[in-house]
Formats: structure tokens, C-alpha cells, sequence
């Protein structure tokens, strides 16, 4: 799998690396690069796995790849911004604020959430009517439906009189990383209008092993390694997986997890291989 | 023409009431309509009539008007938090911020952008390449090309050496507030995919014209008028096109502008009389 993401990384990079070239020279753009450089890349290696099990080809899968790359990113700045989680390390670098300034970093999340739609309409990704199935689906994902309102309600969390439940935490999960992941994953289905339901099963289901691994690496996790502050939870007294199921109760979980992804993957053989493997090493990596 | 103006008025709010009654009730969306209460709806006006223009019904137009007010208001939101503009009072009220918090008001603006792409997706409007056409013009006049990339300039002068002079106070401001003017008069042409050089060269003049009835209501305006705080660009020393042409020179200048204008719209006859209105109303209004 590792050579496989290698190769989407690059891709997705170019892409990126395109659209940028294309804004006017100033520290916003520069601001905007500075912060989608790096990254995983888990969402872009869904959108392109997604494209191929539905045979679109690389040139077409790499601008939905970027799209999700910028929006991910767009939520990282703001969700770091002082009034926000109040981070500085994103990355293993300073945050956008921290290296830029706060207004800086503002207008370069607003921008990064354009330049997502901007993506979504290249007439490389497909025919008009492909291209606004994904806008529609994007739209829902990261909106106040999703993304944004997940983030509203775990910043209403903090300040809440009691920690959220099991159930409230998957609810808020499914929203904040989980919408985007499911658009990722589904992209293929939704540009050759086939069914969808499989890989929307499997993208639940990783995108809640994906946050429980999240959880316990703020726990066990090395801040060299994963490149941001770990810890930070725990010291908010804030509701995780491991928090509420503890250390062991949150691997058992995402074990759990990361089989119903793969088991939800079976009608499409060999050929979802790196998808079983990508929901295999979400909760084995230390980054 | 303040019948049609009340018209798009209501129009507008519906569309915009209809599209935030679809979202889970939170404090998010709560934010969310307040923001978008009130304001002059110009830019909902310049929309509905550049579609009437174009033979576009008002129930395919109403999405595009609701789209570029739930992104004017986005872009308020946001121009007005502290580690921007930092303005209290908008539209008579407390800003966003103020009224929920910077939290909040981050999120509310993010969320009223993604709503205004799923606006521009709606059926309603028109065929897929339709929607396309316009999703493609709006990024471009929104993002880090345009609106955004004004306003991050017009920050950056706040802090520079030397103030802006008059020609780099027209390129900022033709990003900053023009180019969402733009494309506003311009949505019916696309959608039509009839040309739109007529209105686009409309549209550059009012936009200026706007900008410098702005500056010079910052100057005579009042607060209880026009719903915000007064004498901010001159306690800020900022350049304006009052600081730079003097009180009669910006009003020789906006007339100059407001003829440019309206002589763009010559070939559509009386039927564009509703446009020259407004541009006449643009310099004389006091709010």
C-alpha cells in the first residue's frame, strides 16, 4: 500500500501545486500552500481507490483528490485558529497563525474552502452532470449538515455541564471527520452513478476507527511522531473513545471497526485490497 | 423601483429561509440566519434583474440571489471579527461575534460559504452546464483571485509603510467588493450563455461606484442609518477614495462612475431601467 499512497500523494500534490500556481502571488496564496503541504493523505487515497474500483482514470480522480486535500486543510486552520482549539503545532510545523497571523489564517481556511468547490467543477473530473453530483454531495459533507456542524457541537461540548455520551460522540464523529471521509470514499460511485451503499458502509465504519485511533494516539501518541500536540484532551477533560470506553475498550472498538470496513468491501474482490489495507493501517499507525 | 426592490427582498429571504430550515437545528444555524437578516440585498437586485434581462424565471433565479447574499453575509461575518476588521455593529445589531462568539462566527461564515455552493446547485436553475457555469464564475470572483484576495490586500495596507495610492485602492477594491458585484450581473448571461460583456462592464463601474459611496458614508454617514460604525478608515488612516480624491472628488468620481455605468446598458433599452435606477440609487442611498 505504501507505494500505492506514495503515488497518490504525488498526484494529488500536482494537482494542488496547479491550482495554486493559477492564484495571484501574495502571502495568502502563500499562506494557502503552506498549509496543504503534508498531511496523510488518507482522504486523497480514498478518492483516488474509490475512482479506480469504478474505472475513472488517474487525470480525472487527482482534482476531486485535491478538492478534499483543501478542504481538509481549510478545516485544520480554522479548527487550530486561537478562538477555536487554540493550536500551535500542525504537522510537526507552527500552526497557519502562529506562522502567518490570525486574519492571515482566516482568509487562507475561507479561500482553501473555494478553491475545494473550484476543483469540483474541472472538466477533467467528468461530464456537468457528474461534476454536480459530487458539488451536491460535497456540499452536504462539509457544511452545516457535516463537517461544520460536527466541529459547532464539539466546541459546544467543551463548555457543556457534562461530557457527551458513547452515542453523542459517534453522532459528532460521524460529522466532523466522518462526512468527509464518506464523500471521499463514495466519489467513484458518484462520478460513474453507481451504487454507492458498499463503500458508504465501509467509510462509517473506517471513519470511526480512524477517530477512536485519533483518540488514543492524543493519548499514547509521540508529538515527533504525529507532528501535533498530544495530551490536549485528556487536559480539556474532554468526552473521547478513550475517555469513555478506556485505552483497551478504544482498541477493541476500533478493531471492531475496521472489520465491519473490510467486511463491507467483499463484493469487490481483490480489487479493494488497498482499501482493506488502508482501513488496516488507520489504527496501526503512530502519525 | 423599491416595489421590485422589495420584491427581490422577500424572494431572496425565502430562498435563504427554505435553505437554512433544511439544517439540524443548532446555535450554528442560528447564527447562520442571523447573519443573513437584513442588508440592501443589491447584490440579490443586481441578480434577479440580470436574470429578467435574460428571460430567467425569479424561482431560477431566487437560489442564485440567496447563493451570493449567503456569501456576502459570510464575508461580513468574517471581515468583522476582531483579528480582522473587528467592527461591533452591523446592520443595526451586534456583529456575529459578539452576539454568539468568535467561535461561532468562524463556523457561521464557513458554513454560510459551503451553503452558498449548494445553492448555486440547485435544480431549479437550470440545466447541469448552467449550474456549472456559474459554480465556476462564483469560485473564481470569491475565492483567492477575488473577494478573498482583496480583503487579505486591504489588510496587509493597514499595516504597511505607505498608504495604498488611487490606483491600488481601485484594483483592491474591484477584487474586494467588485468582483461579487460581478458576477451577480452577470449570473443571468450565464445561465443564458448569452454574452456578458455589457453587464460585466455595468457591473465594474457600479462596483466602484458602490465602494465609493462607501467611503464617503464613512465619512458623512449615520450610525443609526446605516446600521454601522462611522469614521473607522479615517481613525485608521486608511486610504480611501475620500482620503485620496477629497469629499467632492469621490462624489464628482462616483457620478463619473454612475454614468459609466448606465451607458453600458444602452442596447437593453428600457428594459435594464430597473439597473440604471440602481445605479443612480448606489451614491444617493444614506445607508
Amino acid at each position: 500500500m505504501q507505494a500505492r499512497l506514495d503515488d497518490v500523494k504525488a498526484q494529488v500534490q500536482a494537482a494542488l501545486d496547479a491550482a495554486m500556481a493559477a492564484l495571484p502571488d501574495s502571502e495568502l496564496r502563500d499562506a494557502m500552500v503552506y498549509s496543504t503541504v503534508g498531511g496523510k493523505r488518507v482522504r486523497a487515497f480514498l478518492v483516488m481507490e474509490s475512482c479506480r474500483l469504478h474505472g475513472i482514470q488517474g487525470e480525472a480522480a487527482a482534482p476531486v483528490a485535491a478538492a478534499v486535500e483543501a478542504l481538509h486543510a481549510y478545516s485544520l486552520v480554522h479548527d487550530d485558529l486561537p478562538a477555536m482549539d487554540d493550536d500551535d503545532l500542525r504537522r510537526g510545523m507552527p500552526t497557519c497563525h502562529v506562522q502567518w497571523s490570525e486574519a492571515t489564517a482566516i482568509l487562507a481556511g475561507d479561500a482553501l474552502q473555494t478553491l475545494a468547490f473550484q476543483l469540483l467543477g474541472s472538466d477533467a473530473i467528468g461530464d456537468a452532470e457528474a461534476r454536480l453530483r459530487l458539488i451536491r454531495a460535497f456540499s452536504e459533507a462539509v457544511g452545516a449538515q457535516g463537517m461544520v456542524w460536527g466541529q459547532a457541537q464539539d466546541i459546544a461540548a467543551e463548555t457543556a455541564d457534562q461530557p457527551l455520551n458513547i452515542s453523542e460522540v459517534k453522532q459528532l464523529q460521524r460529522a466532523k471527520t466522518g462526512a468527509l471521509i464518506r464523500f471521499s470514499a463514495i466519489a467513484g460511485a458518484l462520478i460513474a452513478n453507481e451504487d454507492h451503499k458498499p463503500l458508504d458502509r465501509y467509510a462509517k465504519a473506517l471513519g470511526l476507527a480512524f477517530q477512536i485511533a485519533d483518540d488514543i494516539l492524543d493519548v499514547t501518541g509521540d508529538e515527533d511522531l504525529t507532528g501535533k500536540r498530544v495530551g490536549k484532551d485528556d487536559a480539556a477533560g474532554k468526552a473521547t473513545f478513550v475517555s469513555l470506553l478506556g485505552l483497551e475498550g478504544a482498541k477493541t472498538e476500533a478493531r471492531r471497526y475496521v472489520s465491519k470496513a473490510t467486511d463491507a468491501l467483499a463484493q469487490y474482490g481483490d480489487a479493494a485490497e488497498n482499501l482493506r489495507d488502508l482501513a488496516r493501517f488507520v489504527i496501526e499507525r503512530d502519525t
